[in-house]
């Protein structure tokens, strides 16, 4: 469940907290169901999957997309089975970047880490079975019964394009391949987090909108609104891991300085990030200007995402 | 490419290796041309996908799907995106399996393994990216050209359900929980084999046939032949480590007995495994006998499963 107590202060008359609480709890309820159909759901995979899934995350990917569903006109609960498949793509790249081989965390969203609760082995293979199980989501006999196929299929081509080598796989190696080079240049740091974490943002956003039947037009415009929002996330991510409380985020700070990644306060300092953090998300809030309405959660939602805790 | 040298001879006039050499060499372009897509394909992950993709296996499943789509009167042309996707699936199953926490294996395909000539981070990344670039490949552009949409969301839930937690990753996490048992039963061997190999194979022929428009009962027809020759895939998989030439298969020998695993002739001996291979054979043919001349390669292929050297 996602903390925006002080949201609906921020953004007007909107109640973020309860929006997001709502949704969060419809995408817990589908998760669950989604985890309870293998043949034998208390098999090891499953528990592990089912750890690492329902940990409590944040669900702003599932909530980005079906409040982009609506922003169009649409019907939220539409865009599940997307909500659904990027909070499972989300959850085992945490999973596998945790992993000793990767970035050798611990503890994730307060817990042990996967890989610390059950094997690497097994951290591993609930790894990719929830990456596989997104598509399988994604392609599942209700979708198939819709008369949305050529919707579904482009679904599914956004979400793979971000999630892979264009996208969050091609930033996680940048990631680490950047590891002990506290210089690199803005501009690579720009890219690799548009990969990591950008490229998945932009699809949560552009999926919900494309299932609630956006204009062309308005997917555009939704895609600038989702660059804007993912790199601002990122870089409050990074001020996070400076100055965030441990406590409230559930894993260790300061982990970016111990392993001399550049980051945003690295390069520009603690005030100029909050700065450059605080402009993208106004100039997101602006893109959303031609919507009406609909567009509340998601103007609330840019706000959040820089004043979060965790 | 498949070595089937002797296989024209046990065929009958249909000559296999011709065959399957000429789909292995299209599979190769088709894969080469993908793997030349991505933004910098000399990337190190994008160099690690073509270490893996490229080094020459068998190229099984992408020919079990082409034949089996011909069979039933398609164009196999018209398989291609699945077969790749079949073909790039198998691989990241081989790199994670390959991986220090799972069989830790430096030998495949005659050559290190991805880990080895690497490093495990980028392994675990290729894996993904490879598992993740056959759903792209799947919804990619050309795909949504086509009147085809209902076949393809089809195929991309038969092949999520058969490489997740349905079926090869509770297949690989159930071989990890047997190792070190060496007196598991023969129903959990065929159980865990149907799933870690079996269902991809079933997967591949049964895509193949829904591309090429395959009518319900022949796609039945076609199931039950696939699950005959993947048993009898495996259980040669089980013989070659015992009795195979570690040169040709390129791998080591006598790694089961090394982790104390239950294998057919662990538990059959090896006269009775042979047998039972071939049993599944003569019945997967005779499965076949609804099927005109179209079903050549699928009758070659089933005899060949048996008799390879690798």
């Amino acid at each position: 469940m996602m903390d925006a107590s002080a949201s609906p202060h921020e953004s007007g008359a909107f109640d973020l907290s309860s929006y997001l609480n709502a949704k969060s709890q419809q995408v817990q309820e589908a998760l669950d169901h989604i985890l309870k159909t293998p043949p034998n759901p208390d098999a090891r995979i499953c528990q592990a999957m089912r750890y690492a899934l329902m940990s409590g995350g944040k669900r702003l990917r599932p909530a980005l997309c079906m409040a982009a569903c609506e922003t169009v006109g649409g019907d939220a609960a539409a865009a599940m089975p997307a909500a659904c498949a990027l909070e499972m793509i989300h959850t085992y790249s945490l999973i596998h970047d945790d992993l000793p081989a990767m970035d050798n965390d611990t503890l994730r969203r307060g817990r042990p880490t996967c890989h610390v609760a059950f094997d690497e082995a097994t951290a591993i293979l609930a790894g990719d079975a929830l990456l596989t199980m997104a598509f399988e989501t994604l392609s599942s006999p209700a979708i198939r019964k819709t008369d949305k196929l050529a919707i579904w299929l482009d679904v599914i081509s956004m979400i793979a394009t971000a999630a892979g080598v264009r996208g969050m796989v091609e930033g996680q190696m940048r990631d680490m391949l950047a590891e002990h080079q506290p210089s690199l240049a803005l501009a690579e740091l720009e890219a690799l987090h548009r990969l990591k974490t950008g490229a998945l943002i932009e699809a949560s956003v552009c999926s919900g909108a494309a299932i609630g039947n956006g204009a062309p037009e308005q997917i555009t415009c939704l895609r600038e609104y989702a660059r804007h929002i993912g790199l601002a996330f990122q870089i409050t991510d990074d001020i996070l891991d400076v100055e965030g409380d441990p406590h409230i985020m559930g894993k260790s700070a300061g982990s970016d300085q111990s392993r001399c990644k550049a980051t945003y306060p690295s390069l520009l300092g603690l005030a100029a990030s909050k700065q450059k953090a605080s402009d993208l998300v106004t100039h997101a809030v602006r893109l959303l200007s031609p919507f009406d309405e609909a567009a509340a959660p998601l103007r609330a939602i840019a706000q959040y995402i820089v004043i979060r805790k965790k």
